[in-house]
Parts: structure tokens; sequence; C-alpha cells
């Protein structure tokens, strides 16, 4: 069994904000050299997701809007989590949207339907934040 | 280490339709010969849902209930997404109820708890839609 | 490839309660053995979560305000799966928490950022409730 292991890095210049990172996926599996297997990719940060879904701004707009309407950044004093922080929403918002994706290798490389895209969802922006990479297969 | 692909194709006569694929999930982990080890069942559409719940009629009705008051499909126009499509309210749905599930082989079957079926949630149907089996171990 | 199985059982004195139970998983992948894999942590029950945030107090009480606004208890008459039983809340609760984390190990431990922390969400206890921990690595 081979594995591999890699960190990718973020910083969005808006708290919020959508990144498709299929293809820092793809390199990684490359790298793995692993051809049967599954990858984990997960947000190491609890504001911020890992998610699939389609590349399309107009539906990242109604994913922007949902969420607000689910889970409203303000007033920040509805949150108990909100003293020192202000990003309780972002917590809330990440659990709708999901931490990781388990994702299928074969034949080396995504075994993907025809519009899945990997994204990145960021909540709580404007500074570094990682997302892991974890494969194993063979 | 041993690997097991397979495609579930559903075509659902309705918009909306949960159904227990359970069976076909054991098939494929009969079929795979792995005894330990971990099966991910994912979507391969992004209008579509893989997730474990309780096979029950009336929850199902619950969920649909709910699902629509969390993200309602009427009026379309409400939706960025919905312009040569009608389907953003399904990419919301599937986002709630889950993309995948990743569930444990143990003794060549699923380790499953009492009352744990697998399900295939559409939310867009009426066409061939794909959800992939990915079986890994040994 | 190795792989190693444990139940952890939880019994909580209120209908809805979060336990952090990222010392159990740790002890889990300890007796492994497994230092590169992944390992899956899923509720049993269809009325219970695992999911992975932060330790903080608040933050558990606004995941329990937000939970019952977008799925409230009562009326228990508001929803079809109660008959018989009154948790068709805890099922869709459930479903908005997730049932499981995928997760990586790395060097022999949990491969984790700064403030992830594994929890057990209980959604309808006071009686015995199953996880599942199921590790495969080498």
């Amino acid at each position: 069994m081979k594995s591999h292991r890699k960190i990718l890095t973020f910083h969005t210049n808006t708290r919020r904000a959508f990144l498709n990172i299929t293809p820092q996926v793809e390199a990684a599996i490359l790298e793995s050299g692993v051809r049967e297997g599954l990858c984990l990719v997960n947000a190491m940060n609890i504001t911020s997701s890992v998610f699939i879904n389609d590349d399309e701004g107009g539906l990242h707009r109604d994913f922007e809007r949902w969420l607000e309407k689910l889970a409203p950044e303000k007033p920040h004093s509805q949150y108990d989590h909100n003293g020192f922080e202000d990003n309780a929403d972002a917590h809330l918002k990440r659990t709708v949207m999901g931490r990781e994706a388990v994702v299928a290798i074969t034949n080396g490389k995504l075994d993907f339907g025809t519009w899945e895209q990997i994204f990145y969802g960021e909540f709580d922006g404007m500074r570094d934040k990682r997302v892991l990479v974890k494969i194993i297969g063979e």
C-alpha cells in the first residue's frame, strides 16, 4: 500500500469565497503514483469546507445567498460563540457544505462524473487556511 | 490490497425520489472479495445524493417537505443558476443530504447498525444518473 | 494492509448532547498500529451524528439553537415519521450534522488542524447508542 500527503494553502481576499481546487488534487494524485485507491480532501480549519459541485458562477451566488439565509453572519451578537471572535456563522455554514470529500482514484485519475469539481469553501477568510490531501492505494 | 469499481445507474419517473440501494452495494462488496476495508458510494451527478438513514416512508415524506422548505424548487427565477436549467434547488438539496457515504466492510459484509440503509436521493430525475461504488481492502 | 475495528458506546442523560470523542478515536488508532492510513468514524444509529468542529461551549449552544430552528422537535405531530416514535427531528438534525467523519492518519496520529476535534452528536438520547471506528492502512 502506498500513501501520500499534501497540504494546500489558501488565502482569500474576501471573507467568503469558493475556489476550484480540482487541479491541485489531480496533481497530488499524480505525485502519489497511486493507480487504484481513495483520496481524502478535507479542510483543516473549522470555518472552511471542501465539497463537490458544479463550477458555475450563478450557482455559487445561489450558495452564498442560501447560506446567508440558513446561517446569517449578522448581527454577530446573535451567536454565543461570538465574543473575542465573530465567525460563528462560518462554523454553521461549513457544517452545511461539509468538511471533506472522499473521492475514488481509478487508473491513476480522479474517478468523476462529467460535472464534478472539488471546491474549497471559505467562510472566514483573509488569512492563511489549509486543506489536507491524503491518498492511499496501490 | 484489492480494489473494485462498480457503476450503478438509476432512472426515476419523478423529479425527486429516494431509492434504497443497499442490496446493490452489498452485491458489489461480494463481487470485490474484500473482507476488511472501506467502501465509498457517491453520486456522480451533482443534483443527486447518497446518504444513510431509515427505510421508512413517513420519514421520506418528511425529508421531501423539509428539503422543499430549506431549498424550494419554485419559483425557478429565484436562483441565478436557473437560465438554461431549472435545477438550482437540486444542487442545494443534494448539499444538505450529502454526496457520498463511506462505509466499513468487516468479515466481507457492510458493517452497519440495525437500521442503517443506503439511499440514492434524486432531486432532478427523469433521466439516467450514475452512482459510483469503489471498494478497497483485503 | 492492516485493519482495526472498534465500537464506542454512549448513553447521554439528555435527549440532545455533544460529546468530544477525540481521545477514544486516538486510542483506537494507537491500538491499530497503523502509521499511514484512513480512519472512518460513523454513527451506527440514524438519529446521531459524528462531526468535526470546535470544542467551544458557546458554539455548541449555537448549534443546538440553530438545529432547533432548521428542524424543530415540536410539535411532534408535524412529522409523518412520528407515530410510534417522536424522533423525526433527530433524523433531520443528524442529516445536517453528518453521519461520519473520515480522517487521515499520518505518523501514527490523527492528522488534524489546530482546532479540529471529533464530536458525537446525540439527537435522541437517554439510551445506549454506538459509534464505529474502522481503520485501514499500514
